[in-house]
């Protein structure tokens, strides 16, 4: 499969590499190739830079990476119509500092509002309540851990869910409406409190029941 | 300890019965003690049952378990002073139906509000992220699994944590200041979508690290 990772952080450069591993034709879309090329964490790395727009292009999948703050900007430079697109964004606003909080929630969400603005995509939430390193190697952690998936799209929800099944993920939890995200991404406020009190972002909930 | 246990609904009936059941001496507090006598689910109980200010007078300890959106009413009509109070509140909004929306999130917490209108109070907020039955019996999960704890007050914190030991929580998460309550609340929207798509209240999650 193509796949388009949009956004080159943390989470972009872990997924990126994570879905070439597992045999997929990856691109990664940055808003200046070039001038990512040059930076320090993309050194050695020969996945292929693209623009936001370029990179979707013939992409069967795209992927949301980008910070949350400005994924509506990023994501308006790529046509998204009749595509899959796996958010993994996360509406963290740091502007106030640490802990973050978060610019659209409860009533609403970013996945939300990502789907009213690409209203021809096939939006699907998922991988935002852990971190890279986690989402691509679940086995990181000393025992298996649980992942959701929440989308509209039956047909979008399973070929995300057959990704992380690749990834090495086993217990999948899915939310038919992506109306669900609203939990998802209130999961963060915790998250990111666990991550400062335990010291480290590797990490993940085990649901037990 | 002489624990008072504000408020009668499924998570003040089930911890007053835990707590006695593990020797404590439980008082419930309810806003008019001959009603809620009468009321089917109090038939068979020899719990005692007392006004809200009269159930803490001499409490070593204050649960408020009362509903979210009556929480601050409630607690107004007690004299916390000094003494240490549980919150396991949630400030759950079903007046548009299910899913709840939160009546405070993010920015503050309703662990917060309840000690701003109590400043001699020592608010510890846990086990507001599990159901009732799991709060008094988290060995009835198949698996033991994660509670957490916050306060701003060390030996208020240390009073309820020795309390969840008590009841038999065994991975207890601490959190040194109130503030983390905001967290422990926005995990109640996905809590609640949890609920209705696994069919069950009777689950938590266990923290993997």
């Amino acid at each position: 499969m193509r796949i388009a990772v949009i956004g080159t952080g943390n989470a972009g450069r872990a997924l990126a590499g994570g879905f070439r591993r597992i045999g997929h034709d990856v691109v990664v879309g940055t808003r200046d190739p070039d001038a990512t090329a040059q930076r320090e964490e993309w050194a050695g790395s020969d996945l292929p830079l693209a623009s936001f727009g370029d990179a979707a292009t013939d992409a069967d999948l795209v992927v949301n990476a980008t910070g949350g703050q400005v994924s509506l900007d990023a994501l308006a430079e790529v046509n998204l119509d009749g595509k899959v697109l796996l958010d993994v964004s996360n509406p963290l606003d740091f502007s106030e500092g640490f802990p973050p909080r978060l610019s659209v929630a409860d009533t609403d969400s970013l996945a939300e509002q990502i789907q009213r603005a690409h209203p021809e995509a096939r939006v699907v939430k998922a991988l935002n309540t852990v971190n890279g390193a986690v989402m691509v190697d679940p086995a990181r952690l000393p025992e298996p851990t649980t992942i959701f998936v929440a989308g509209d799209d039956p047909v979008a929800r399973e070929a995300v869910r057959a990704l992380l099944v690749e990834l090495g993920w086993v217990d999948i939890v899915e939310f038919p409406a992506l109306e669900a995200a609203r939990g998802l991404e209130m999961w963060l406020p915790l998250w990111v409190r666990l991550m400062a009190n335990l010291g480290t972002a590797d990490f993940n909930l085990r649901l037990v029941r």
